[in-house]
């Protein structure tokens, strides 16, 4: 395991000031790092280099469980079941049509949204837990969790694919719509909210597929993974695209997993609540 | 270090169907938890009982460092920092009247607000880094974990003192006020936001402050410790209320420390962003 030393703290109270100064300077940088107290822990790899990335540390990092069946699918039976199953099936259209067979732009702008309903879902049931004085049963920090994978799988592609400036003004309508959508649809239902999920999931695991596909064809060029992948699922330094392709879609038939529990454990059924059932933190 | 054994899991793709059938049976509570082949992970005590606690896990334990300075204070200089200080400075009034000495109850109230601003700022910095297309230099992270810490201290003092109904409805009042307040200021100006924040955190060590000497003094009795808080502090099995707010109170100088920071570092100072510095991830 990765080691992890605290500098001394220097409790340095000198201030560094209300006005700018000259930006920039690795003097005035220093001061800033320190001030309040707050030093930044020294974060070492195996081997002993510096430890590059600030969004996770290594022991955040993980193998993937490739084992998982990609296969699994809810058949919808009731109406909330088929109602989400339409709801999603309807938005893979548009979706196709506007990426074609552009899987690595598809990816990085589809985890863009994937990465919101973990972060909703895990933020009312932490609104929630505070007001009802209750515990939350582990899932406001699974939710969570997902939702920073899912910010991981974005900043993995980010290194292969590069938004275009009208991609990007997309994903920002795209997310002001999405965000309250799920919003509302989690307020209204857990249980719906999980299930569309569970089947975005579902999705994501096909489009993973095809892109394989491609890699495997040539269509695609299979390049080096990006070093944060490398780090982050912890592959072998010659790992490629395609590596990386096979981790994050494990991870996505584990989001998938996890919201169709959620969805089953929710509220209305049986009388459960989601914090009745341990959620399955840490499940990778 | 505690141990965690992941049961083998159960691919159990049996569909436990739509509709709902006699609740609270322990058979059928079993069949949900295996449901989607989730299997929640036993986990153990040092001493090999079980571990009871679903909203954290022991490796997320800590012994809080109480060798903190709890006079830091930062003096407002900038019209912004002004504006913070003073914003907290008001609310102060009518939560003295409210509570006068009954610091139990103060605490457990105020720690719903508390759980809050970590939440609305992690959960902002998450769908800019998204829309952005950015790294959060951990800060993310920081800020979810300051929440969960609170929603901790929370879920402490809830031991310790029962929420009545009225509270129950006033808690219920304030986040939905202080929630959508934070939001905003958090979109306006997260240095402001930090600021508040940094400020509230002051105010919140002085009435721990308060507490202890009504602990000393006998006014309010000094009980045993809550189990929950025996294990997410590490305390002695003997431990009392004393020395749960005097790691509460250090985890509170903490935060001040965080935030404090996180108004330094950010945007419109020297031309930084909060992700331009790393975060204090794991800061106790
Ligand atoms: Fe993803
Ligand atoms: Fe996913
Ligand atoms: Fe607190
Ligand atoms: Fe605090």
């Amino acid at each position: 395991a990765s080691t992890m030393t605290l500098g001394d703290k220097q409790q340095k109270e000198e201030a560094v000031g209300g006005s700018a100064t000259a930006a920039g300077s690795s003097q005035k940088a220093k001061e800033v790092v320190s001030y309040w107290g707050v030093q930044p822990p020294k974060v070492t790899k195996d081997d002993g280099s510096e430890w590059k990335w600030n969004c996770f540390r290594p022991w955040e990092t993980y193998q993937a469980d490739l084992s998982i069946d990609l296969h699994k699918h809810h058949a919808p039976t009731t109406f909330l079941d088929k109602f989400a199953y339409w709801t999603v099936k309807s938005l893979r259209f548009p979706t196709d049509v506007f990426f074609q067979r552009r899987y690595g732009c598809r990816a990085m702008m589809l985890e863009t949204v994937a990465a919101v309903p973990g972060m909703v879902g895990g933020m009312l049931l932490h609104c929630k837990s505070l007001r009802r004085f209750e515990h939350s049963g582990g899932w406001i920090k699974a939710l969570l969790e997902e939702a920073e994978n899912e910010r991981m799988h974005l900043m993995t592609f980010m290194e292969v694919s590069k938004p275009k400036w009208y991609e990007r003004a997309l994903v920002f309508t795209v997310q002001g719509i999405f965000f309250n959508a799920y919003f509302l649809a989690y307020l209204a239902s857990p249980k719906l909210a999980h299930r569309i999920t569970g089947y975005l999931e579902e999705e994501a695991i096909h489009s993973y597929t095809e892109f394989l596909k491609e890699l495997e064809k040539g269509t695609i060029e299979n390049v080096k993974a990006p070093a944060i992948a490398i780090d982050y699922w912890r592959l072998p330094a010659d790992a490629t695209l395609r590596d990386v392709v096979m981790v994050v879609r494990a991870d996505e038939a584990h989001h998938r997993d996890v919201n169709h529990f959620a969805s089953v454990t929710d509220v209305h059924y049986q009388g459960l609540e989601l914090k009745d059932s341990p959620a399955p933190v840490g499940y990778h």
